[in-house]
């Protein structure tokens, strides 16, 4: 590997130079559970090193306590960012908060990306505020990693839930950003995208979408990626696409329902094998396929919602996340900042106006000023 | 039970006069299954009985087979509609075909209610053209069922893709159109509604579902169901809620969405069951739960999208379905004409404007003629 972005020319840190900036407050589990997690991280990967963001006297103990003093830095802020805080308080008077201090450290370049498990909506607020969007994107988003059939194991999907809206340069912007998250992420080379809709037939679903369709498909043979087409719903665990791209809304919804889903049917599985004695000897004997099966749709594997389109790259683990979840949201940070990935990112959207065509028309009428 | 109905006192047809109109053609499986899956039906519910629509020396040699040409009047239909046909071509084209012949027998009150394999768009057109919206529809719907966690096993949703698009209006009718489904076809009687958004708080997800949540919250005490306001996809399957309303766009991809999620984890299930001869052994051992465990997950129990909001009960059975499959969807289908449901939604439907609140206002300004 050499130390220039092929992309883009950009140095890249050397491996041993990589800082993760981690905001120990804000999850449900604690601090305790953070810095169980970054314990957990530093063990497999033994050049990283960490920022970590939140009171002096609750961290200074734990961290003594998992003996990884020689590679965390505690940076003191007071503050916590609370689950039920509105997104525009934070984002007016959220100076001095845990959360604002590990953001703060990537904009200013001390570390390569931020970790918070802490509130959602008052992330991305404080992200877009302290690290702006980067150029050409209008709407910035939060992919996420989805259990699947394809030999890695995931798939990717955005928007689910930055903004409530995505119209058709938006999509186009998402399917540029997800394609280079499944590369520098994923390690897949040539990502296969899709975009959710109700059916695969071209005439099918919202305006908007038709309109995304021919966009996506006039960009893919120059941005490097294979577009499939519309795909539904059932498409999302599945191996045709690695790469799903939707609005917010309907991303979201489309996340949880298959959350919802998944943990339904575990949870009707465990009441199945212990229901009587030869069902729970039943379970003994299959223990090792049982626990491969396990590990296979657990959540935790998968936690990490990455934020798209800011100059900088962010992280939001799941609130609820465990010290497996919070490594695992850890190393996709660490992944990425390897990679390079902010910068090649930035380099992808802002060609994408010159990708749409021989005519390098845009749909889009209102505010071409920061395109 | 009286033969009337007690909220229209509307006649309600006999037990023995129950007559449901069944589309032959246009399944994946052909009719031979269909007729399968009549035989089943017809064995569980002695007083039913059905009009086939179909070519005529198809059909009489399956029923023969049967045994069931007492209770099977064939009535004979040369075309079919494919599935590949496009929703507006058979609207003007389709008479003649089996699916048509099939509707028109609930509009000639020869049937009660009416059920096909056939082409989603297709059934749906020339439902609409043949059966006509009900007094007060706007947007017709279809609904499905849901395997939850409820004690009776199912929860239901729509719009599940009748409409890409649904207005706050569109959403007020779809809560009293489920309620009414929800106590007819589920024997809930006091229904709990829930609106799918981003988040439960009220402040998020699009206008209009703010507009939605408003207007089916002051709906509620007086068309007898409970509002339990905003719910997420995590909620589909749950007990908190007996009804999802949301639009068919949203709707459609949920449902995809979570069937493709179960078809995954049972997929890896079956996986892990067959890798070792230890975990063979335990498959048989565990046979009796696993099997309860299927059959609470199986899709097949819950096949049947409902029409609503036409004047007339229309149930779209899985193109794929086998005897099993049909037979459900005629079942529901007979439950429903048993119920006088279709007479009951009409009239909820059309007391929906006076319910909106003590001004009775609404929010639509355009086309308020057949409201």
């Amino acid at each position: 590997m050499t130390n220039t972005d092929p992309e883009t020319n950009n140095p890249l840190p050397a491996a041993g130079g990589i800082v993760i900036s981690v905001d120990a407050m804000g999850g449900d589990q604690g601090p305790a559970v953070v810095v169980a997690g970054l314990a957990r991280f530093l063990e497999k990967e033994p050049e990283a090193r960490i920022l970590l963001h939140g009171p002096q006297d609750t961290l200074a103990p734990l961290v003594a306590k998992r003996k990884i003093g020689d590679r965390v830095t505690i940076r003191h802020a007071e503050g916590v960012v609370d689950m039920t805080d509105k997104p525009s308080h934070v984002m007016r008077h959220g100076k001095g908060t845990s959360m604002w201090s590990a953001i703060d450290a990537v904009r200013d370049k001390e570390a390569q990306s931020c970790v918070s498990c802490g509130n959602t909506g008052a992330l991305m607020a404080v992200s877009m505020v302290r690290l702006r969007k980067a150029e050409g994107v209008n709407r910035p988003a939060i992919a996420c990693l989805w259990p699947s059939r394809n030999p890695g194991g995931f798939n990717l999907m955005l928007d689910v839930g930055a903004d409530v809206r995505a119209d058709q340069d938006d999509l186009l912007t998402y399917a540029m950003m997800g394609a280079s998250y499944a590369r520098n992420g994923l390690g897949i080379e040539r990502p296969r995208i899709g975009l959710l809709n109700v059916g695969v037939e071209e005439h099918k679903g919202r305006a908007e979408l038709k309109v995304a369709n021919d966009l996506i498909g006039r960009a893919a043979p120059l941005a490097d990626f294979d577009y499939v087409g519309f795909v539904e719903g059932g498409d999302i665990p599945s191996d045709r696409v690695d790469v799903i791209v939707t609005d917010g809304f309907t991303g979201n919804i489309a996340l949880k329902t298959g959350e919802g889903t998944a943990s339904m049917i575990s949870g009707l599985l465990r009441e199945a094998f212990n229901k009587t004695p030869l069902s729970k000897i039943a379970a003994l004997l299959a223990m090792t396929s049982l626990n491969r099966f396990k590990k296979r749709i657990d959540p935790r594997r998968a936690n990490g919602g990455v934020f798209l389109g800011l100059n900088g790259t962010v992280v939001k683990s799941h609130g609820s996340a465990d010290a497996l979840g919070v490594a695992a949201a850890v190393k996709l940070a660490y992944r990425l900042a390897s990679s390079g990935f902010s910068d090649r990112l930035a380099a992808r959207v802002a060609s994408a106006a010159a990708l749409t065509g021989p005519d390098g028309e845009r749909t889009r009428t209102e505010g071409t000023g920061t395109r």
